[in-house]
């Protein structure tokens, strides 16, 4: 039976600050990226979330981004590449240390966020991110874009490189995503979002915004949780695979 | 022969802003409180001091304190106990991974300032710290002041609580500290500093502000290294200490 | 005709993060606190209320707080006066200017969670409020609660004085406050809400929790904002009002 | 008889941590960029230098710089021009309250670090620090380098635009400053450096890297206050000006 993997972003509430029903959203994924603190998530909801991925049994891994509580870690930020992996390290190392109270661990890093687009194609941040992620364990695995910068080092780096694609995101016919400043960038109807992750994980493919099916080859897709039919939109796509006879499980 | 452990806070600094000279203060102590980012100390200040104190044959603590950067957490902050807990558990989560990176590892912890000094009496966080460094490794002794509310739930919870005392404080009859907001709190001669601290190390005693002689237990005692005469001070006290016959070295 | 002020906590968002409905909250008070970015609200928040406030023929004021985003300043913080002086010049100075590009202006102050707690009877603490919204501007008057420290010493310094009431919160037969901790302690019933301030705003009493009518000399009622059932509540106590004949108007 | 303003930072300390000697640098500069509390400065820092600037009789500038303590606001932050004008905004407020408590004013802007240098270029992040300054106070006058986007786009708004060349930095024969990833790329001599600002301010012109001689036109000289020598260079700089009957004072 063919098997796909669901992350998500979750414990990025902060303080008297709420964001997302990541308790709601482990009942469809498998993967949850925690928030490390530098652009959201106290160490009091990161326990709490990684208590509530476990107990629900969904795999963590530490979702790092700049630190940039104001901009939640989604501005560029033109950071020393070897400050970049000290401050990868020591979220990871927090993470790793509140998941281990709540009787988890951390199994995969998945950067965030304006980290996440820098290191698509800026070497020396992907080459940092890398650094850090092998000298924390070099068996985490890293998820990042296909062709990106950051799995390219990975795998030169001898560690794991996960592809990933999005639900809820339209592609262009090159592969990259639609630009979020572009009309229909992002899928809002959850049955075509379903169809969008069924062509994904069954045929490899996805349906390209000009209406051209293209390959992609994702191990595992992005469910996002903070908008707000992320639940509906969440459930839909953990039933039309369920239809399918796809099961929903870890990459790891 | 006799053996004593000298303790000093570092990896102070933070960003643009240096504080203390740390190399200069591991060529005298034989443990290294070591800022874990809520109070001071950014993760490449982290990363860089454990390198330093593993090269200089120095063990290190994790220095944990309040999530309080304007203040040098040094403010009490009435924290709800169980997000403390998290909080000194994200700290020293954070540090053992620098310090994995940096080829050594935390072997003790020590709360810092405000925490420090609230724990001596507040009961609840006493218990929040406790509760945090036993789930994190049971191994980790706290260092705190003799009679402390702290050390008392430590050794309650199966921990290992260290006694410290201070180099270049003054103590009252009672064997508490001088208030710093009174007169010869602080002493500032060198020399004198080394007569305390020998005393300290050899008879288990000190001499109080008064004059009289008082009974003192401290496994470690704490040099500053902030203050501008730190690393003469420091000098002074390794020196006094060798001339006496007694060995520098952890408690642990 | 009677009237009475209605004050209510605004610009409470951060960046990524949305708490309340400022804007419909707007539709029924007459003041808004609105918060000065040390326990919540960023630059564009605090503008974007402004704008919103000025919009609704709200006046604002200044709802300072501790440097805490993570406690959202709701814990007290033991900071020594003068620089707590020196914080309360900073916020209320970065929203004059905020304000003033919105098109409207500060016109009161009033401190926030924990400090607001805290100065109620912390005579250093409410002192340095004091010091600081003198030497900014004399004319603004605090908010406070009836028989505080701050209010006490703000017309000792001759500023204005302005007592507040608690438009959801049950009181004691001694005119304190309920303890949040206790059973009863808030009020969640519109319509009991709604006659608790009628009661307030024309017979200046309130019914305290054990049945007894008490004296209660408010010139602004606070009514909260962030709570799941606040702008019903809020609607039902203006609602309140205009039936009694009690106009809806700001103090000062 | 001739006259040049000398700028120097100030202000940049920040709780625990000290940098610079302000109150030797104002023996020496006329204009004070003080920190506003984004990347440097808190609110006491704030407060006490601009009492000392105003007994010193420096005038001082609201030194705006990007939210990023941890990079002293020294790194590029990709963030959205509405946001960046009201976080330029609530600096210059907040800096003009504890100003006026310190019995002085702000009397132009000057932005620091990362974004003094993204705004030569950047063309949408210049036009938001002129907006905000703008609606600030239309009489402010704002720092740049000649030819930045922010200069030309400041006097666009009919706000004056201040040019600004540096002490101790070398510059490319076209008129750049060598980057200082390039060796002699900063002047160390105070000998030199004194030449370097006497050819500034007597004839326009700078001696470039490669010992040509190009035109520059400079209101004010930025003095640094924050390397070792800075005083002594300050103090040099000072001597040398008034040798050649050049006095000091502010371009205001």
């Amino acid at each position: 039976m063919a098997s796909i993997d669901l992350n998500s972003d979750v414990g990025e509430s902060f303080g008297r600050w709420t964001l997302g029903d990541d308790n709601a959203m482990f009942q469809s994924v498998s993967s949850a990226n925690v928030a490390c603190g530098f652009h959201a998530g106290d160490p009091t909801v990161i326990r709490t979330t990684c208590q509530q991925a476990a107990e629900a049994g969904v795999v963590i891994g530490a979702h790092v981004g700049y630190r940039d509580l104001a901009g939640f870690g989604r501005r560029f930020l033109d950071i020393d590449p070897l400050e970049l992996a000290d401050d990868v390290v020591y979220q990871i190392g927090a993470l790793q240390a509140l998941a281990a109270t709540a009787g988890t661990s951390v199994t995969y890093v998945k950067p965030h966020g304006g980290l996440y687009n820098a290191i698509v194609k800026h070497t020396a941040q992907a080459q940092a991110v890398v650094d850090a992620v092998k000298s924390v364990d070099p068996t985490l695995p890293i998820l990042g874009l296909p062709g990106s910068e950051v799995l390219r080092l990975a795998e030169a780096a001898g560690l794991r490189a996960v592809t990933e694609a999005f639900a809820d995101r339209a592609y262009n016919p090159d592969g990259t995503l639609v630009s979020r400043t572009l009309p229909g960038a992002v899928l809002h109807d959850p049955a075509e979002v379903a169809e969008h992750v069924l062509r994904m994980a069954t045929e490899q493919s996805v349906r390209a915004i000009d209406g051209s099916i293209l390959n992609i080859r994702a191990e595992s897709i992005c469910v996002h949780g903070d908008s707000p039919g992320a639940v509906a939109m969440a459930t839909a796509v953990k039933s039309a695979l369920s239809d399918a006879g796809v099961s929903i499980g870890t990459f790891v």
